[in-house]
C-alpha cells in the first residue's frame, strides 16, 4: 500500500470510549426519562467520542464538495448529459444551487474541489485538483489506475485535514455517479446491483435496465478482495468517491464529525470504513436517500439516517440540515440542566428519576 | 353545535390555490431540477397556500404545550404516577425540560397551559385555563362532558389565535395520554385498537396488555358518529387533547401554520381536520412518532414526517427541530435564484432546464 495512505490510516484513532461513557453518565442525569430524546442523546454521545469532550459546539460547519465525470455515461445510464457536470461545479461554488442556498442560510461555508471534470474549469472559486477529463468507461474496463485512485483518496483527505471547520459535510457533483457508487457498494456489500440499483437522478424504464445491467456486469467481474477499496475504487468507482472517501478519512484523523449526504457520499463512507475501521466512530448518517443501495452502504455502517425529505439534488444538499439537528443534539447535552443543577425543589423528583420512562 | 366553536370552524379559510399554484411556478423555475428538494418545495408551497404569500418567513417561533390528567391512570396503563403531570408541567414552564433547552436553543417562545392538572399550580409561568381536577377514567365511563370538551377546544383556540407566533408547534405533557390518543384515533379511523396501540413512554409487558384491552373497550363502547368530535372527545379524550384540537383549529383560522409534535399532537390534529377539514391545510407533520396510531393518524391526514430521531420525550419537543426543517423550506424558496435570475452564462443552461433530473 501507498506509503502516504499507510501514514493517513494509521493517524485515525478509534474514538475515545471514556468521554462517550462520560458523557452516556451525563445524558442519563439530565433532567429527563433516560433515553426519551433518543437520536439526539445517541448523536452527543457519539461526538464526544469524537472530540474527546463531553460537551461539543461546532461552530465552523463546512460542506466539500468534489465534482468529476464518469466515462460510464456513455452507456446511457443518465438521462443528463455530461456537461452538467461542469456547469453545475461552478454554480455550486457560487452558491447558486440548492446546497449553496441551504449552506449560506444555515451559516456553512462551502469549497468545490475539481478532482476531474471533464473540462478545464478556470473560475477561483473552484479548486483545482484535477487528476485526469474525468474516468473512463467502467463498463469497458477500469475506471482509473490504481495511482490515480490513491491520489484521489489523498487529495480529498488533505482537503478535509485543511479545513478549519468544526464540522464537514461530504458532497459531489458528477453525472454518472450513482451508477458508480452503486457499483462500488455492490461488489463491497456483494450483493447483486439488480437489488440495489436505484433511479438515481431518474432515468426512464429502459435506461433503468441498462443501467442496472452495467452495474451487474460491473461488479460481477470484480474477481478481487472485497476490501480492497484501492482496487474497487479503481475498478469500479470516480475520482469523487475516491476523494469523498478520503474526505471521511482526513476529518476522522483530524477528530471532527463528518456527515453523509446521499448514495455517492454513503459509498465513499463505505469505502472509507473498509480502508480505516476507525473511520466509522466519525461518521454521521443525515439524509435518508431513496436510492437502495444508499440504505445497504448506511446499514453496513450501522448508522441511522434522521431526516427524510426526499432529496435527489446531491451537493451535499442535505448536509446543512442536517448539521441542525446536530446542534440540537449538542444543545441538549450542553444546556440541559442535571436532576441536580435542575433544582427542581419538589417532591416528585425522586419519582421521576427512578422511572425510565414517563411519557404515556 | 356550540354557537362559538360553529363560528370558529367557519372562520378557517382553505389554503389560498392562487398562492400555491404561483409557489409551485417558483419553485418549478429555480435553478435544480424540478422536485429535486422534495419535501422541502412541497413544503414551501404548502406554506404559500397557508399565509397567501409565495415567500415566507417565520422568524416568531412558538410551543403551545397543554398540560392535564387522565382519570385513566388509575387502571395501571402509565409506568408513572400521575404526579409528575404536575411537577413537568412546572419544569416546562421555567425551561428545565428538553423542549424548554432545544425551544430555546432555536428561539422559540414555550407557553405552557394548565387544562386540567391534578392539583393547584400556583406559579406564575404556567397559564391557569384549569377545566377541571383531571378527566374521569375512561374504562368507567366518559372522560368529560361534552360541554367540557366545548370549553377546551375553545380555550386552545383561543391561546393559539393570541399568539404573536408566524409558527406554532403543538406539545403536552400528561402521565396517560398515549392511552387516550390512542383510544381517540382508534375510533376516528374504526381500527382496532390492539393493532395500533404503542407502549408510550414505556410499560412492562402486562400493563401493555391492560392498556390494550383498555383502549379497545373504549374504543368498542362508542357507539356515536365518528365524526362527532366533540362527543369521541368527551368519551375517550383528554382535556389536553381537547384543547391541542383548538389550537390546531386556532392556527389555522390566524392563517399560520401549525407542527404537529407526537402521538397525542397527532390525535389532536385528526381531531381538528374531523371537525374542520380546512384545518388540514394547516399543518405540518414534524417528528415521526414511534407510536403505531402516530402513523395511523397522520396517514389520514395525508402528511409525511421528515424527522426520525426516535424522541418520546413529549412537551413539543420535536417542533424546535422541526421548525428548522421548515425555514430551510423557506431558505430555498426565499433565496434561491430562478434560471434567468441566476445568471448562469453558459450553453449548458439550456439542457439543465430541460432536464427532469439531472443527478444520477
Amino acid at each position: 500500500m501507498d506509503e502516504r495512505l499507510k501514514e493517513l490510516i494509521l493517524s485515525v484513532k478509534p474514538s475515545d470510549k471514556k468521554a462517550m461513557e462520560e458523557a452516556a453518565k451525563r445524558q442519563d442525569s439530565l433532567a429527563k426519562p433516560p433515553g426519551s430524546l433518543g437520536l439526539l442523546e445517541e448523536i452527543s454521545i457519539r461526538l464526544a467520542g469524537m472530540t474527546g469532550s463531553v460537551k461539543n459546539r461546532f461552530e465552523k460547519k463546512a460542506l466539500l464538495v468534489f465534482a468529476s465525470d464518469n466515462g460510464v455515461v456513455e452507456e446511457g445510464v443518465s438521462s443528463a448529459p455530461q456537461s452538467v457536470t461542469y456547469s453545475q461545479t461552478i454554480n455550486i461554488a457560487h452558491g447558486k444551487t440548492g446546497a449553496g442556498v441551504l449552506a449560506a442560510y444555515f451559516g456553512c461555508d462551502v469549497t468545490v474541489c475539481d478532482v476531474g471534470v471533464n473540462a478545464d474549469i478556470n473560475d477561483p472559486k473552484v479548486l483545482n485538483r484535477k487528476i485526469a477529463y474525468g474516468t473512463k468507461n467502467i463498463a469497458k474496463g477500469p475506471a482509473m489506475s490504481e495511482e490515480e485512485a490513491v491520489k484521489a483518496v489523498l487529495i480529498g483527505a488533505e482537503l478535509a485535514m485543511e479545513s478549519k471547520a468544526d464540522i464537514i459535510g461530504v458532497g459531489e457533483m458528477g453525472i454518472g455517479n450513482t451508477t458508480t457508487s452503486t457499483a462500488v457498494i455492490a461488489i463491497i456489500a456483494n450483493v447483486d446491483a439488480g437489488i440495489i440499483c436505484g433511479r438515481g437522478g431518474g432515468v426512464n424504464d429502459e435506461s433503468f435496465e441498462r443501467k442496472k445491467e452495467i452495474i451487474r456486469k460491473v461488479s460481477y467481474s470484480y474477481d478481487h478482495d472485497r476490501k480492497d477499496v484501492i482496487k474497487i475504487l479503481s475498478h469500479a468507482g470516480g475520482f469523487d468517491i475516491a476523494a469523498m472517501c478520503g474526505a471521511f478519512i482526513g476529518a476522522a484523523a483530524s477528530g471532527r464529525p463528518v456527515v453523509i449526504d446521499g448514495i455517492i457520499s454513503a459509498a465513499a463512507a463505505l469505502c472509507a470504513v473498509t480502508l480505516c475501521g476507525n473511520v466509522k466512530d466519525y461518521i454521521i448518517a443525515g439524509h435518508r436517500s431513496a436510492e437502495p443501495a444508499y440504505m445497504t452502504a448506511v446499514n453496513i455502517l450501522g448508522l441511522e439516517p434522521f431526516l427524510s425529505l426526499g432529496m435527489r439534488l446531491g451537493e451535499g444538499s442535505g448536509c446543512p440540515i442536517a448539521f441542525q439537528v446536530i446542534d440540537a443534539a449538542c444543545a441538549v447535552m450542553n444546556n440541559m440542566a442535571t436532576f441536580n443543577e435542575a433544582g427542581i425543589n419538589d417532591d416528585y423528583l425522586e419519582e421521576i428519576r427512578e422511572l425510565d420512562k414517563w411519557e404515556d
